[in-house]
């Protein structure tokens, strides 16, 4: 019955050129499709070839929308259409199969080849992007140690080796490694105009060709995964500059860290793959599935932990995580860091610099001190997150002009700050390697095992920590990559290194004490070093809000079996103190400050009301018959909405389906473009004696939306029907809110409409809920931030008048203006 | 408006008695509400506090409700309304604590103090299962060795003592130690009389007070987690039996392992302990969680690995793993092991006997071994699952009646058999740690390491191998606690570890081909001891069909940072094959054997049908208004449905909501002990002026099903309405049955409503999805077993045959008579 109108239309046979014609664009192919098709229109035959032809046409068209709607920048993805569609298109791959082996008889070779290849495409594709982004990670990890020695010296024999390689062998320093110069003043000046240079070259990148390259970019693909589409987020521009720009901006000495930028990066490189693989451009949940996957290996890389990186994209990255997922993220983390152990970066067999084993076990009396550093972890975070967030809402009102002044000012400011203190002046990773390692078996840097010395290394390394969490409050969120994960740990580390030091200060000035019983005589007892190891994952785990990752990871840094109880339990105290101190991670309150359309999974709430509260009551419907185009322009050119219901007529409201944006515009633009209808013609959105009166309807309509322009009886009107979806996701207006909500993050519909008794009377999106949420958040918790924003626009008067006197002062000397605010 | 009905209801007030009534039993406590709120039916009140008290009181009668529910066997809970009641719940806690405030003004210590009581609940619950779990598992390491040893000798310094406790600090035996003889064919009888003792004591414990205790449990479990009610599967009982048949069952020498069972005493200590107290009584969702977090602590006990305990949790138990449950798991995993660690039951330090480090590295030539195993863990997996689901058909159809004659046979036999290979001989656990262990370091068990005897020992790992995997076939599923991973990583471990000796007998021969470049002379090239640890690891994801864990879990065995490359790379070419051998692992085909209804996430279909296909078409509706008492008895007790629509009139079939068996039932022996009306009453499912003429109703009433025995102005009429659910799930009948299944998965309702324009056309539950899911494969694979049924015939026929001789025999010298099939 519902296959009436299909039979009776016109149609193209096109056997089979779908495939190939995807390669092009998708504009020129929309019209190229468009001019065979109405070529076509006037020598179509009618028959059995006709139901093929027309499987295959409106495949065609739902392919065409779907990918328009996959470059709708700033929309949500529809999960429940998407899967429908896959859905459909299996089906009809089943049937062209079929219909293959009738023709046919049997398969031949080409055939078995080719389905041998789909089959295995999902894997040769995930193997391509661990492949590329195994490299990647080799590439930015030479390159990253080279840039960031060559602030403090170069290599005689060779301009391009890093101080290691130029020295290999060598313990510690060697004749081949010049330092810039004897006098050390003119090395720090060296140092800092060095950093000045690398920042603003990475901001002037980012600024120039790809500003989405700023930033960690985690709380971005976190909605991307989740369905938010941001065109060009990641790109192949954004990979490239984020590629260049990252060893730029960490070799400067910025407080960041290369672990978001990883992840953005991996990301890229499996959009940007995966995208020349046809399947994948098709369907936004396999793509989901990659990208969950290459987030997931952009941390294995970084950290050189595999089982680390699949559990981190199901602990953050991921919303929604099945086990087929988990099961690609983990054979892309495999392959990723197969291809960085056989490139050995380092030449060492590590994978990261700062892995490291210990050989001795803990003991029950050090617990006091672990929790002490988890609830160092714990209070860190929240307080990072504070000062970032306001740092945030600074530079988005007062800096967002000044991306590379701001940069390089910072980058020189810390060059300026960190040079004096011995664990800043060096990489953090570097810092980190030599903060993590025990003091026995001959490594020293600087005096850090050095006894006599403890007070002073105490008081630096606590400048250090200081020093640090003041830098990365600053640092993260200005305009170049920039992660969060390492500046935490090496904060974590040297906060951790300085109790470690003093726990061994107090054990050794009383040995005997009952509390150290457990210690053996005459062999160390307290490993510092191991300290600074948990510290760094409490740190961590402060931070970002995530557990599990954080334990393996760091377990995959030492393999040291003895000590993941403690690692838990410090992790585990930083989450309760965390928790304590305010939901969600950084990427979390990032997602908030931003505003994205994004549903926690994390959260549970109890509004206690219906979903009636939070809809729009009287959203812009269409009557299924009698809407001229030109009324249906209308409607699209005033209105914003992503969609309108169908109803039977406004006066009864009864639901009939729902019609995309997107899949109106395209209905109308091709009905005008035929030019058989004019702007008068009568559309109508269901058949007119179809499925209104059936109870059941056949099974032969499935419910994705495709189209059939069938010229029917009338010339003055035209069937929309085939763009509307007849079965939309409505629920009744009394259900509660909190259902509702489930609804969304489970099947992630974009629109639910609201529906009593078969009457339309409402309709909910994300962004309802989430407007209802933070209402009921802000009424229970009112804030007022005038006089914080008062305290900004002081401190930002007080910047611009320095700002002014430095550009007044070089302006005079140098004929150089420099003036902000304008 | 929807209120109208309950603000002239009459109630008892019941202040806050309602939580000390939770704990007396179920049936006890109804009688009691029932009577006092009879009693108060006649000194009722009207006015303010009616309100709150009708909350009051529904609240109880929800509760009631809920709790019959969950007791109901073989049924399944329904999660959206679980989760809806629980909102109901937050929601009225908050209302009261609202008034407590009005009321008192401030918080006085008592209530801060239950309030915090009441907010950490969940994580005192936690700890208290953690710590449960922690000591009941090292008490079953202690007494398994003990038995297990038992059956070879004892010591004479103390009979309670094992081997290694007995020569506590000598390398290989000591003279304390007795053999039971120094003859050994009675050493051999000895064992054999052993074996069958242990065994049959366990299957009578078993048999005859928690048959449910049988088996591994896994299976079960999974459907517990994922909403199915069985009645005592996690009682006390089974737990008590478990714990008690385990050790013998073990130590009896069958080839089954301990860590099924594990999982399965440790999620029945998370019931029994989570059921006294009342959040989790009253919760389906929070029970959930703490079964997932001890199903996780299960598995980190029985393998020293809290991590991997978490992921199994993760990857194979529970189809629903929120993050929040991840961090239970994770606390839980951390109190358990933790006080396994502290018990330090093998006094080593070490959590499980089979921990092992390894100090040299792997090359890159090995890989194609590394291959090889991964291929024998994936077909060993698909070996050993249909031959046991062969065997397990034909143990239903044949020897359910005798399940401790078959164990105690199987044991006996197992005996035999192992007695004389030497790796058979010992406990599967001290086998592994044998065969995992470096040749270097003075550690040699039987001349293993013997390069003379190579070839002999080769020829004992084969005959272990194989007749290991025949006994698993065999044993598992036997009425004992039994589980299958520890003898597939038995198996795996022997396998791999004759390659491993193939590989170095390779070397060996050729030290200088080109193969082999990568070995540096003089140096020990090839650790057989890393092959059979792959192999473990090969073998034990190729018969669960889980990945991340079994990595997580052998690096937590070993803590070779060096080796997670290689057990990524033999897990995946496993997981790789077992999915081309067949989907899902032995749980998942026991779900299925069993006939569960759960519905797998890792499946997807494609079936391109509409929901109406599937859906029952005519189901017993009740219409709102005129059915009387009797009729519904009559209707009650004629069908079985879980619960019946309840539509306009059956006319037009227009649908107002939803009541449950349960509910129902409930609802009408309230209505006839309150003798107020006769069974001719007349019954209303909806208030007759309510919300029909709505379009959007009030928010004041929620979703949930609550009662309110309202006396209404006819005396002859009872409204039912507040236990009718006014929003059940609906869904349109042209909706794709996929869609409809990922809805039963992802929000887990019992039950969904298919309506179309208002009108209910028909209902679907999981178990018509499921069916509809089975012809369709039956349907494309067609499958005849009559073959395999007369096979069995037959060979039931001689079992017979040869038991009535053997019965024979023994009847003629003892008397003692044996007879099966009677």
């Amino acid at each position: 019955m519902n296959r009436r109108i299909s039979s009776i239309s016109i149609h193209s046979p096109q056997p089979r050129t779908r495939r190939s014609s995807y390669a092009t664009s998708v504009s020129s192919r929309r019209n190229e499709n468009l001019t065979r098709r109405l070529s076509a229109l006037s020598t179509a035959e009618h028959g059995e070839a006709v139901d093929t032809a027309t499987t295959t046409a409106e495949e065609t068209v739902a392919e065409e929308i779907a990918e328009i709607k996959r470059y709708e920048d700033f929309t949500t993805i529809d999960w429940v259409q998407d899967a429908a569609r896959e859905n459909q298109r299996r089906k009809a791959r089943r049937v062209e199969r079929a219909g293959f082996f009738e023709r046919e008889g049997r398969l031949g070779w080409r055939r078995k080849v080719w389905e041998a290849y789909d089959a295995g495409q999902g894997w040769i594709v995930v193997t391509l992007i661990g492949i590329a982004i195994g490299l990647n990670a080799a590439f930015l990890n030479i390159v990253t140690e080279w840039l960031s020695d060559v602030k403090l010296g170069y290599c005689t024999t060779a301009f391009y080796l890093n101080e290691s390689f130029c020295c290999w062998g060598a313990e510690s320093g060697c004749p081949e490694w010049h330092r810039w110069s004897t006098f050390w003043p003119l090395n720090y000046l060296l140092y800092i105009l060095f950093a000045g240079l690398l920042a603003s070259c990475s901001a002037h990148l980012v600024k120039s060709y790809a500003p989405y390259a700023a930033g960690s970019g985690i709380s971005e693909i976190k909605c991307i995964i989740a369905g938010f589409v941001m065109k060009g987020f990641l790109g192949f521009w954004t990979l490239l500059i984020k590629t260049l720009a990252m060893p730029l901006s960490i070799a400067s000495g910025l407080s960041v860290g290369k672990e978001g930028p990883s992840v953005h990066y991996a990301v890229c490189t499996g959009n940007v793959i995966s995208r020349l693989f046809d399947k994948y451009r098709r369907n936004a949940a396999k793509t989901r599935e990659i990208l969950s996957a290459c987030a997931a290996a952009g941390v294995a890389v970084a950290f050189g932990s595999p089982i680390g990186g699949v559990l981190f994209s199901l602990e953050e990255m991921s919303n929604y995580f099945p086990l087929k997922t988990m099961w690609r993220s983990y054979y892309c983390c495999l392959v990723a860091t197969a291809v960085l152990a056989a490139m050995n970066p380092f030449r060492t067999g590590q994978l990261v610099m700062f892995t490291v084993r210990y050989d001795r076990s803990w003991h029950f009396f050090e617990l006091p001190f672990y929790i002490l550093l988890g609830v160092f972890g714990g209070l860190y975070g929240a307080f990072v997150m504070m000062w970032h967030l306001r740092m945030q809402a600074f530079r988005k009102r007062y800096l967002s002009q000044y991306p590379i002044l701001e940069t390089t000012v910072l980058a020189i400011a810390t060059a300026m700050l960190c040079y004096p203190n011995m664990f800043l002046r060096i990489d953090m990773t570097e810092s980190m390697e030599i903060l993590f390692l025990e003091c026995e078996g001959g490594h020293d840097y600087d005096e850090l095992c050095d006894r006599q010395n403890r007070w002073g290394v105490v008081f630096t390394l606590l400048c250090a920590t200081l020093l640090r969490t003041l830098l990365v409050i600053l640092s993260y969120g200005c305009k170049v990559p920039a992660g969060i994960f390492v500046p935490s740990m090496a904060i974590g580390a040297s906060f951790g290194r300085m109790i470690g030091i003093l726990v061994q200060a107090l054990y050794e000035a009383f040995p005997n004490a009952a509390f150290f019983a457990a210690c053996e005589p005459d062999v160390p007892c307290i490993t510092p070093g191991t300290y600074a190891f948990l510290g760094a994952g409490a740190a961590l785990s402060g931070i970002m809000h995530i557990t599990v990752s954080v334990v393996v990871i760091m377990f995959e840094l030492t393999g040291a079996l003895t000590y993941i109880l403690p690692s838990m339990i410090v992790v585990g105290v930083t989450k309760a103190v965390a928790d304590q101190c305010g939901k969600g991670g950084i990427a979390d309150r990032m997602i908030w400050f931003n505003g994205f359309p994004f549903l926690d999974n994390k959260e549970e709430h109890t509004f206690g009301v219906p979903v009636s509260q939070t809809m729009t009551t009287n959203p812009t419907t269409l009557p299924a018959h009698g809407s001229t185009i030109r009324d249906l322009e209308r409607i699209l050119s005033e209105t914003k909405y992503q969609g309108f219901p169908i109803v039977e007529d406004p006066e009864t409201n009864m639901l009939l389906g729902y019609i995309g944006r997107t899949e109106l515009q395209y209905a109308l633009e091709r009905a005008k473009r035929q030019q058989i209808v004019g702007a008068n013609a009568r559309c109508f959105f269901t058949s007119r004696d179809g499925p209104r009166t059936a109870v059941t309807p056949s099974a032969a309509m499935p419910a994705v939306s495709f189209d059939d322009m069938a010229e029917t009886a009338g010339a003055m009107s035209v069937d929309f029907s085939k763009f509307v979806d007849p079965t939309p996701p409505a629920v009744h207006p009394r259900l509660p809110l909190e259902t509702v909500m489930e609804f969304f993050k489970k099947l992630g519909p974009r629109v639910i409409l609201v529906e009593y008794h078969g009457r339309l009377t409402g309709l909910v999106t994300v962004k309802d809920c989430l407007k209802y949420q933070f209402q009921v958040e802000a009424h229970e918790n009112p804030k007022d931030d005038s006089a914080l924003k008062a305290g900004q626009d002081k401190l930002w008067n007080v910047i611009r008048r320095v700002a002014d006197w430095i550009g007044g002062k070089v302006g005079t000397y140098s004929g150089w203006r420099l003036r902000l605010g304008e």
